[in-house]
């Protein structure tokens, strides 16, 4: 309960004060020692098909995560107690390409992997994702994805580009990175280019609950079931801030009417307690379309704390 | 399957690319052979008692409806495949004048009346519907209105004016447009000057149904009613993006605080399967309000699309 | 039925006509005889620990209430005829002082109390709340606090600082102002600096209704807690805007996510129909936060709009 | 230098206490003893061909007026101390009837005029200054123009409506309210619809400037080419706020690119010192489009003052 | 004086209304004959390297264009009827992919420049303006560029990118498409990487002024010197919106402070009078960053609209 | 030319990209060795008497200077080559006890003034420079005011508040630590509460020079004349943003029309080249007032630039 890495003192100076780093936790950049859960940014906007503007999602993150206390009252957790976390900082990308991106998340994010710290990446925008699993595959093997997004993001290629944010799923599945039959991705809705969008991803193995189907469940039936799809190998949680209903989180890339409400999309998330991911993730925030309130940016912040809130019951109930 | 008219190929270029017009849809003025379904704008909001800026509705509409893809999943029908649909243009008002640019707009909306092809319309502040009601009653005889509003616009004057936005269902009803016995009106809501302002127009014959009812009303349960009330006669659907919450619809006229979800205003739409409207308008959206990642504007797109998928629904049960 | 004084009549001019008082109602400071409920801005934000600007507050909501018609369907009753109110202006206060600002209240607006005329007050971050009470508990002894807030505000001091807008009802209990074990604190949520954030509170007799738990109260039943817990001695009601999800409240110092939805919350207040306060108020209500549809102020001048009708119903029933 | 009507105190309390009137006056309505200057409101905007809003303009100088302090340093003049003003509050006028409106404005002026207080009128959209016209041409017969604008005001009509935004100038001609031989129009720019639109008012005897042209004039030059245009009758200065460039004053309703900085145009105003006009006015201020720090209203509140500073000083001079 | 193509009228309806065109051309896409100027719109971004958005830049310019009259009074030329000006939709190009979309657009624009009709280019980014050199190079042979930028976009590559919004006039000499030394870059300001940053494209023959000694220049200097650069060969004016001071172009991907004002740069180009160009563009026009007022929408319309001047009376002198 | 600390390499990754620290210079707390000049927030806004938010300056102006590159073109300097730049975090401070906060910045700055680095502040409101000044007489002995800004913060108290940003100038005379007849306060205008306001501190010896006089000097006439009046001895350099036209600093506490245009301002600063200053800061910077472009942040954010290359030019003159 005295971790070797925890955010600075709130009742010696306002929360607004400082430099910011993700919830007032210590920039440390490289060295692993003692750290249970590293937040990192990539802030890569490339591969958005609609609004760009993701690049700048950790930073945004990190601004409104000044808000965040570490007592989490309903787990009845001290977060930054249980756990050793530090803002690890932004990985490098390559702006304008996709491709190589990918790869360098990839290349950056295995260490930590490695080093057993639980890597809770800020995006950027879904293409991300695909650097991130390759590193855990890389590490543990194929994982089970559970999404909560708008979209199934298994489409093939956009005008001819095959590293998008509609796609990552798709070439993580012909990477071998993930594992379809224990995956869960829910929260799906809007308009689609045709019946095959969601066809096609259901006949490779994926469990995918529309939105509206979500919206009936309880969060006791959500949790039972991504605990019967993923079983026990490794799995991976992607957050798409597009999950939620566009009045709570405007500032995303391609918003769909009639998403979740927030207290729902946490409350799924609350219910995954005593589970543990090797990684997860948080994306397609985009700054410049939050209103003034920057509800977007207080939301998409306490979903990151929620996320390190699961790993530190995680770590409790070891 | 063929439609005459249908979006440019979304897969060829991104959709933010090109002229805007409506889901991308071709720009057809005057013609109508083979136009099952005619989107046109109506960009006028002297009608407005509070908030001026529905004239630039229209043009906001268009643009959040390039987000929009042909496939609707929760009906299982593409829609731009089932249905022709072209984007009409605007149709000439007179700004200053709401009395003259009623009779504008019956006069140029009857032909399309006429010819067969459903027009929806977007507005521009609800004063414009005394317009449509008279070009359909000119065709179809007097019509069901099927409204979704937090308001019920049967107000007699404002400052001695009588063609104002609160005012177009009496000036229908006096003008022998509509069936108050065959009429649902629901969403009222909000403070009102009197308790006259609803009992007259149920005294007249109208059913009003206020927000806290319906909200506790299922789709089935509303769709039911909407069947019983307006029998078999002509009907017009007339949604007023007040009737939705002011975080999710704040770019309007005269919000009112306690609306809809969105899921539930588009699951009250959604159970109209089946049903054949002569027309439909989204009226009152007023982009100089609206956020920077244009909730209401995408909002209002979405409820056009919903529109015309039932006309599509209605379409293959012929 | 023929109060003294009264808004001035929108049919005359449109509502966005005229010097902008509360809801239109006449400005009328100093003199008291024949008031009912007087409406007072608190324009202080030196207490607010994160986002300033609760200065702009009482003008913010003023504005706002234009929208405001004098007809409550919802109770049937026609509040600005029921009661005489009058909008007394503002407060003076210190900026830059919280503790002198808080005597200033007291003096000012014990008189109010004292002549029999609920105040409504309109703040203003929530440190206000502290003159508030020593005002009423002057004239009617200790109170009972009814809070609707996702704070408790029942910290002890900042950096130091005892006068703050998250000590008010600690100060308050030191200074025997107000009676825990008839109070109810109700909609808390987010994250706290310890378990003891309210275990203390708890401790003191504070009952703490947590927001997950309220959220699934019906109306009724907070109703028939709130009167079970204030009993028949004296009882002040506090409203903060942050009990309100942040998209529909964006515009506030503290934000916290996954709070209440507009009608839950105005239908706790709907449920006190017949209760009597010895006043209320507004709070945190912070307008550079707002969005451009302003949906804060809008829902501000509301509920604040809800608390003269509850008066209009106690005064009616007397 | 007691006048009857003064500012409330600002030492007492911060200048964004209290009911807003126009920089904190007392409101007084009705009365006009010992009124040196009224200013007055009039929210509407039914005139204007592109972008609406100015219906809150008075509403907003009103807020923005709260940052001005009595004391002149450029003029040696405490303007509150020379001239007793007051807030008369707005002019009561139909939206959606532009002609309606003209009348009941000149209805409602004229006794103010009559009894020999100057008014100060906020707009509203341009067409307003129809009905000030008239008002004080029925006191002093015709009168000469002194116009700062982008547009000259003078075309025929709109859609065949002649009561807008773009025609008032030409109307008051018509009704013989002007003299085109004693007035100048300056700051004209901006693309138009064909030579004819400047052409023809210069020839029925109006000078007019182009604003490339007043840019190289010194203050000094403008200031004696004006006092030669008016000569000895009496005359009306119009300030409409799309004579500044649209990064001073973004906030109105037909922006043209290229305009006046702020420190040319107030230095021009500030030239006609010892000058007395019958009555003037600020127009086109639309704050729906004003930025978050409120420039244009800030602006638009500083120009009124000048205007009050130009009276006092002819006060002082009588 | 009868061109083919000509804008609608907007005597017959307000200019909001219809479906957006640059300045209500037609939309003519494909055919060429008969166009004496084609807009053409680049939606594309990928090359930014600070703030994305320019992909909607295009549709934005579009908007506000319609505040376009024909008539221009500083050069006494009606600009649509010494034209045929259509507005030729967009270019297809890819996003995430800044090689291949220079590539899509040379091929498409090359046709045009072919036929004879001016290409005014909306964009996107200035990585574009490389398609654009290939076009115009493939027909008339290398280029002088006129440039009105705050950066001179010479640099190599960023982080190994070498298609990127910095690098566009270094990649078109390295392919012969420009000539320095027949070029003029004016304008450059902010900090530099080195001092290397300006020598080394001044080494290659380009002449480069900054902006604090442009700002002393009057046009007619400009003017001269941009003829006496670019002599008799085939000439490109590229205009980048951040040239311009970011208070009044703040919508762009990289803002520099201390730029031009707008009746400046507008000077500077209205002084080409008589010059021909083979084609000319307006780049880094990012929306998502304008104001409420569209401060930076307005002046890239109006800016596009002096380019179709030069060209228009470049015709008339023909 | 090898500092000790320098920005993060832009070569290597996009400026967006990291921990935000001011121009990406290595945040270092506390060790001052090898430190030339210091960057240090002061998040504090108690003292403001109009609009709040200038805590959030420090952050604001960190976000906005990832647009500085290293090299000064205009005075041919590698700013972060020729000094070695920490960002050294923020002061802490208690929001809400302007006086107890003034003796905490002191108490921070002084060891760092006393190790010989130059401190440059980010502010905050101007009651912070009561502090600073503090800190620098302790080391120095009084100093002489070089003060660009809208007004000259010499009042005497607020409401009884003696330390407040509209006094801190007289609160250091008071206190010994300026010497008013080496100082030159420039920029000053707007209204005032009286002549004294200006004549009161001209009569203690300050030379004060209205913005209208100064917008006439040339740079080097401002340069001489500072250089006259602070001769040899030491000196501090206090930059308010509001001493800039509101358009182009819009997010500041007391904005007033007809400031300086940026050229203009930081032409005055770069004159001073080869002066030293003990410290300097830049002031009253509120964000939540700032444009969706961010022009008042970029702007303090450059000229939080040209004063460390005013250092490093004195640096390099040693």
């Amino acid at each position: 309960m005295n971790p070797r890495y925890a955010p600075s003192d709130a009742s010696q100076a306002p929360r607004y004060t400082g430099i910011r780093t993700f919830a007032r936790c210590p920039h440390v950049a490289g060295a692993l020692d003692g750290v249970d859960a590293a937040v990192l940014g990539v802030p890569f906007d490339t591969g958005t098909s609609m609004r760009p503007g993701a690049r700048f999602g950790p930073a945004g993150i990190r601004d409104a995560s000044l808000l965040l206390r570490p007592w989490h009252p309903a787990h009845q957790v001290d977060v930054f107690a249980e756990l050793s976390i530090v803002d690890a900082g932004d990985l490098t990308i390559t702006p304008g390409n996709a491709e190589r991106s990918a790869a360098q998340i990839a290349e950056q994010l295995e260490p930590v992997v490695r080093a057993g710290a639980m890597p809770l990446v800020l995006g950027g925008d879904h293409s991300i994702v695909l650097g991130e699993l390759r590193a855990h595959a890389a590490v543990h093997g194929p994982l089970a994805v559970v999404l909560l997004d708008a979209h199934a993001d298994t489409w093939d290629s956009y005008y001819g580009e095959r590293y998008f944010h509609g796609t990552p799923f798709r070439r993580a599945l012909e990477e071998g990175l993930i594992e379809p039959h224990r995956s869960l991705l829910a929260g799906m809705r809007g308009s689609l280019y045709g019946a095959a969008d969601l066809d096609e991803p259901r006949g490779w193995g994926f469990e995918i609950v529309d939105c509206d189907e979500l919206r009936g469940w309880s969060p006791a039936r959500y949790s039972e079931r991504v605990r019967e799809r993923i079983g026990d190998g490794p799995a991976f949680l992607s957050f798409d801030v597009d999950v939620l209903d566009p009045a709570f989180a405007p500032a995303t890339g391609t918003p769909e009417v009639c998403g979740l409400l927030p207290h729902e999309a946490i409350g799924f998330l609350r219910a995954l307690r005593g589970m543990r991911f090797s990684g997860c993730d948080i994306v397609e925030f985009s700054p410049p379309y939050d209103d003034a309130g920057q509800t977007t940016a207080l939301l998409a912040a306490n979903v990151a704390y929620e996320l390190l809130a699961l790993a530190a019951l995680a770590q409790r109930s070891r």
